[in-house]
């Protein structure tokens, strides 16, 4: 999509520093990372979102997340990361064109997960039926 | 394993709201959720983290993520989702069995992602290269 930052970068419009590039995958480090040495890891197609992209190129890309994860902690030392995909506005997607974070963790980086909640009484199978019946 | 959580439910011995299963994955809801349809991806083998699954079993993983994240948002109306993998303890790995997260996102929730830094002159590359002959 010609007005897609990450379709810029993908064409060599737009610089970034690059990691890991295949057939259908690009890897690069973000410039606002959330810890040093956060990759994005993108499709050079443009997908919008989860629900765009086939599954064939996912695997592909999923598959390059699972290397340089290892790669991230060889490299840099750290003992873990996280993936992320932000999935559509809501979730903090910015960018529109799908990609993973990867971002490593370091001892005391005050990143936290989330907070957790709970179901009460009979909620959880209600909740369950509506996911399993758009399945 | 047999002090595993994860490979108990995966058996049997422990209960859980089962949103799907095949031959190599089960999803189930977090009891402790996020936001109420917060769903756990398992494989049903046992593997510690990213490092330890083998590619295809990734694979048969996260095309079961795309498909449950596209019944979260028709089941459960929502317009959005985090994918999240904490892979290793440092990242808040509680399970020692690789597992993906789906938390489905919803207006207001107050859910933050995280802070965002940026690199010094002439420090992305060298965090590149680290990364890169690592791979």
């Amino acid at each position: 999509m010609s007005d897609c930052i990450f379709c810029k970068i993908v064409a060599g419009e737009i610089p970034a520093e690059k990691i890991y590039e295949d057939n259908e995958t690009l890897a690069f480090l973000d410039i606002a990372p959330v810890n040093k040495g956060h990759v994005l890891v993108i499709t050079k197609k443009h997908f919008a979102n989860m629900e765009e992209i086939d599954e064939q190129t996912l695997c592909s890309m999923v598959k390059n997340v699972k290397k340089i994860g290892l790669a991230l902690k060889k490299g840099l030392g750290i003992a873990g990361y996280n993936i992320q995909v932000n999935n559509d506005p809501i979730a903090g997607q910015i960018i529109p064109h799908v990609h993973f974070h990867i971002i490593p963790r370091v001892e005391g980086d005050g990143l936290k997960l989330w907070p957790q909640g709970k179901y009460i009484e009979g909620e959880v199978e209600k909740v369950a039926d509506k996911i399993k019946n758009n399945l």
